[in-house]
């Protein structure tokens, strides 16, 4: 059976869960948290989660990890067939993460963890999440989901990434970054209505305690 | 003819023409140069290069744009065909981007354009620099290839961000990236040999002066 390690905080293990779940495929959860110890970068090369335990060995990165389960799983597609539309999914996918993610990422320690992040860096995430928000307010379709008239793995990096993005433009920079997207926040909540998001949602609600005792002591 | 918007300087660009040439394909080059104007935009969501050109209509993101040839396009094979094993090619690519090519991009300001990158910033992406090349050592086999006997996308991602995230090192931070990788500096050597390498880096060499008149005439 596949093995999912991470941690249920964190968003990316949480893309990867829901695409196993909304699939129907069945899956065994191994808490793992990403660190510079040997044991840990024995299993992902930088140290990161999630990674996917298959048969053959650790497949990191979330993008790659979709892709494999989709290419390789049953169930319901998250993934167009046709390679143009296709391409237009993991297209959204990308543009969601490198820029809304990662400009939002940076800006973490200060919106989630009581930390300060320097104003070089937090004048560039901000600069960069309003024309990562601006990208995906062009190329998202939103009728009603990310890349049409269903469910795809876009709608994972949006639901997970947006989420966080969402709280560091409030927290950190008091904006609301889907102001002008109102297609958007429509998505937001009706993918909070999805059975497998309500439980994912519970399972990072109790893990959360755990977690935030373990960044504090780190401090 | 599939049509390759970007222009000859940027490595993103670079990674996708090497692709079509080593496998054969015939396409037209289209100067575009990534701006946020409403033209651009049109073209590109986020205003970024390369973005390709199809029959159906435009292709953004390198990765995804690497895919889609990948999928449609006849000629040498640059990801493999077992699942698993095309996997880790993939996640070479994605640490090589996001861990290598993303924390070199935001210095290349200092290092190539005669700007000056806030301390803050220049720190954050020595950090990742090191976690990132210590992260390919560990994945990378480069035998000689970086997945492996073959070359693989993970050579072009390798090949085009090393180059400029090696320069970022030795410019900005006096270190070399690669002085405990001497099976990787003899693949940067390899590649540099390539024929399709060369054409590249002679038209690079051509639009150079132009660009960075643009540049220069932007400060």
């Amino acid at each position: 059976m596949l093995k999912l390690y991470g941690f249920s905080v964190s968003n990316y293990y949480n893309m990867v869960k829901l695409a196993l779940l909304e699939k129907g495929v069945p899956f065994e959860e191994v808490q793992f948290f990403g660190n510079q110890t040997p044991e840990a970068l024995a299993i992902s090369p930088r140290g990161k989660v999630p990674v996917l335990k298959t048969e053959q060995g650790f497949i990191n990165e979330t993008s790659v990890i979709l892709e494999y389960i989709e290419q390789t799983q049953p169930g319901k597609a998250l993934l167009p067939a046709d390679p143009f539309e296709r391409a237009q999914v993991l297209a959204l996918c990308r543009e969601i993460e490198l820029y809304i993610e990662l400009p939002g990422r940076a800006c973490y320690g200060e919106a989630f963890f009581g930390m300060s992040v320097a104003d070089a860096i937090k004048e560039k995430s901000k600069a960069e999440l309003l024309l990562g928000f601006a990208s995906l307010g062009r190329h998202g379709k939103f009728s009603p989901y990310v890349a049409g008239d269903s469910l795809s793995l876009a709608d994972l990096y949006f639901y997970y990434s947006l989420s966080l993005a969402l709280q560091v433009g409030r927290k950190v920079f008091d904006i609301d970054l889907l102001a002008d997207m109102p297609a958007a926040k429509a998505l937001m909540e009706r993918l909070e209505q999805n059975p497998n998001v309500q439980r994912i949602a519970a399972d990072r609600e109790a893990e959360m305690p755990a977690f935030l005792a373990m960044i504090a002591a780190k401090k």
